[in-house]
């Protein structure tokens, strides 16, 4: 049995499942490497700090030289999060000709072109399956399976925190604030939930699964983004009504080189694989023109489920024999990319109106929709005889642009109080 | 860009597949492998035969030794299917030093092990992931994503007529005999189905499953194996009644170092992701120590879905290098197996009998049943005052032994007409 020396620079969540997974799983990770690996040096910025896990004292390091410098390290596994220092130490691995494996989602989306170019002339493999899915091997399976294919589309729930929020609103009828507090005490969700909830988390996982689905270096500004703090118990309620759930939809689609890139809450038919993965699970769907549908459901976040995704990446690594320089990296990123603008992305569209209950205040916003060539799908009108009455409505497929503008054309009819809600609708 | 050829035995569906893949992708497959792969002879047996694809004629060859005496030819892909003649074939190409792709589910569940030992020692490279879930990369997902993890557990959908028919028989209330004769006009049941619902087909692929997932040679006598011809529409009805789904399951679990594998139909909880994997699509649920549970959702079957997993295998031999010999396969095989004999199995079981209305009938099972250990969770009955009415229970956990006493008991209780059907209750 050979031995390898690792450095881990961080020690929060993923890495103590890192390390937990190392000693639990020694004996099959024998079996499957070849390797014994042994942790030599773990980064951290406070070495005094008290941790969930057991770890000897002297493999804690606030000083970087000690993991750069030491020759015998091959492996550098980052698990600090954040662009930097974490770019800085990246770089330092691998020009220090080690291996370099990470499970950081905003170094990848951001810096992760010259990471991988940095990586492939120092002749040492770069893996990254945990950042994003956690456990799921969406990575590997686009890099790895999928190759056969031309991918079309991409559509996947990679954000846990917003799942969970959302499920619990959905089957036990929280309210936002409710569901958030309770994902913030049982630590699903960060004291400032911003990332998660205004939807910048799965932007960045976004931008990395499209990347490698259509080969292209995405600029994170092409990506339309949209949170979930909008979501109201009502707008919950009429999904449920209309034969929808909604969810937190990260969407990459190639149409005929021209891309598509949004995240943001949808409603999607009930029925839909999607719909049924609920509390902190995630799931991909891919379509590729050979494979067609492929769906992968797993476990997004948690110490254990993303460092399986890590120590697996470190195993591929040793098994891709760590001697020798990786054989050629594909080129996956072609430089000319177009982006279609969200004005041009069609959608069918959830509406909620307050409206006042006069007469002909419904054929006006009609006649204001099929002005602008956008037609009706379904319409649910509740409560009489109230000053304000809610309205809602389901358009047919149409142009964002289309919409916008009778939603502005809306907003001068004294007969309606509020545009409450605008929720896309995504019949998968 | 390099190039590369490569010869095809069998060009039935699969092969049709991997032939319009690789014209129709030609393009990402070169900027993802670096090659262009030549197809430069098919092995057939009848060069005269009708196909559904345009092939230049020069390429057929029903002379094998035009594959194997061709140096040229780097990449043997076998999808003839069957034992004989195709592992002569594929040890012919091994003893080549040519690399081996298959998706033979039956040659690799009876002789893997010769094979992969025997591509070993020769230094060339064997993939077989089209063996089983067609296009789903469960095999490279177990090899190469999961290798962190020490597999507890394995439940798959893994056969798509069967699963199609039985998604007839739910959704649409077709009898058994109604939605095979429909699988066979559409091609997803052969006219003699008995290696499909017989669940022979299933077993095979739960073999290579279990032999990777846990790290042994399988014994396919081992494997119990249950088809799913005594399923009627009136336990369709009472598993919908229950909340439950009736699927072909293949179950394979590591109950610390005996394993336990069986194939048969079951009804599990229709909220169950995988109750809700319909038609010929195939899914695959596994549970790991770290990534805890993780599903894989695709198509199992089709000349595109396949073909994709095996123009996949062919790509990731030219990424690995084919001028190298392969970095040390991993010994996946443990020489001490266990089984845990189907009697020991616990499992809960549906049970639908046909009884005299008599008083006292119940309080007579019921006494059986208690004596034998076996405790009931859910009662259905129904119909009153005719000779014979239908009795339904759901049992709790129970080992396997104790069920079938009990049932030889009550084959004596004059007051049962009938033991109508027997079916596993899986609360997954």
């Amino acid at each position: 049995v050979n031995k390898v020396k690792v450095a881990l620079l961080g020690l929060g969540n993923v890495g103590t499942g890192v390390w937990k997974i190392l000693n639990t799983n020694k004996e099959e990770i024998r079996r499957r490497s070849g390797y014994d690996i042994e942790i030599a040096k773990i980064l951290v910025r406070d070495k005094s700090k008290k941790r969930n896990v057991e770890v000897p004292e002297e493999l804690l390091t606030d000083n970087a030289d000690e993991v750069f410098n030491n020759d015998e390290i091959r492996i550098v596994v980052e698990l600090m999060g954040g662009v930097e220092p974490a770019y800085e130490y990246m770089m330092r691995a691998i020009k220090s000709k080690k291996h370099l494996v990470s499970a950081n989602k905003m170094v990848i989306a951001t810096k992760g072109e010259e990471l991988i170019g940095a990586a492939a002339e120092a002749g040492v493999m770069f893996y990254y399956e945990a950042s994003v899915g956690g456990g799921i091997p969406i990575i590997h399976g686009i890099n790895e399976s999928l190759t056969a294919n031309k991918i079309e589309e991409v559509v996947g729930i990679i954000n846990g925190t917003t799942n969970y929020i959302l499920t619990k609103m959905s089957l036990e009828g929280l309210s936002f604030d409710t569901a958030l507090k309770g994902a913030q005490e049982k630590g699903f969700a960060e004291a400032d939930p911003t990332s998660d909830v205004e939807a910048y988390d799965a932007m960045y996982k976004l931008a990395i699964l499209a990347s490698l689905s259509f080969g292209a270096k995405i600029n994170l500004d092409s990506i339309y983004r949209e949170g979930i703090t909008k979501i109201e118990s009502v707008d919950i309620a009429y999904a449920k009504e209309l034969g929808y759930t909604i969810k937190l939809l990260a969407i990459g689609k190639d149409n005929d080189g021209v891309l598509e890139l949004r995240v943001h809450p949808a409603m999607i038919p009930s029925t839909h694989p999607l719909a049924n993965v609920n509390n902190s699970f995630n799931a991909i769907f891919i379509r590729g023109n050979a494979i067609g549908d492929l769906m992968l459901y797993g476990k997004g976040a948690g110490d254990l489920p993303t460092g399986s995704a890590v120590v697996g990446d470190i195993i591929s690594i040793l098994r891709n024999n760590i001697d020798l320089a990786p054989s050629n990296d594909i080129n996956n990123q072609s430089t000319t990319v177009k982006y279609s603008p969200m004005e041009e992305t069609k959608c069918e569209y959830y509406i909620r109106l307050s409206v006042r209950d006069l007469p002909g205040t419904f054929g006006e916003i009609a006649t204001i929709l099929g002005k602008n060539g956008v037609s009706l799908s379904s319409v649910i009108q509740k409560g009489k005889g109230e000053e304000f009455v809610p309205l809602v409505f389901v358009t047919h497929g149409t142009k964002e642009a289309n919409l916008n503008r009778s939603l502005e054309e809306m907003k001068n009819m004294p007969a309606i109080y509020k545009i409450d809600n605008v929720i896309r609708v995504e019949n998968l």
